[in-house]
């Protein structure tokens, strides 16, 4: 194997282990979404938090590796923190 | 450069800047043990565990990315965590 396909291949596992761990955060958001005014888990916020500053910390290391592009990780991260966002806002809006 | 030596160049920048998070939080863990009786911070319990998360999260990643060995990055936080265990036996000890 090249050195050029050995980087391309390690950098294309690096983003796919961030993406994977970015969709299970994905799961987390849309189940509380659907459980909006049936059953709200006071702990769903902190765990949310506490995910996405783990995935934010493995985003930061593998950009300093030089395994992923700074852009690459970026958009991960403003994709979750949109959602997250929406899901904030729906959350006070049913406390209402 | 061959595929071997990108592969232990990547290894290596990726201890090292593994090594250089586990360090920062070896220095926090050294203030707070300097200053047991004099000001001892409530906030230091929690960032140091939120620091220590986040190096965990740093290290499952680089070794599911196969950047280095689970030994090695075991014994990063083996290390820190027996420190830790040390400072909050210490403050225990301090506040009886």
């Amino acid at each position: 194997m090249s050195s050029s396909d050995l980087l391309l291949g390690l950098s294309q596992k690096a983003l796919q282990l961030l993406q994977e761990d970015a969709d299970k955060i994905e799961k987390l958001i849309e189940v509380q979404m659907e459980n909006l005014t049936t059953r709200q888990c006071p702990l769903y916020e902190e765990v949310l938090d506490t995910q996405m500053y783990g995935l934010s910390r493995e985003i930061d290391f593998a950009i300093r590796a030089e395994l992923i592009q700074e852009s690459a990780g970026k958009q991960i991260m403003v994709k979750l923190e949109r959602n997250l966002a929406q899901l904030y806002e729906a959350l006070s809006q049913s406390k209402e």
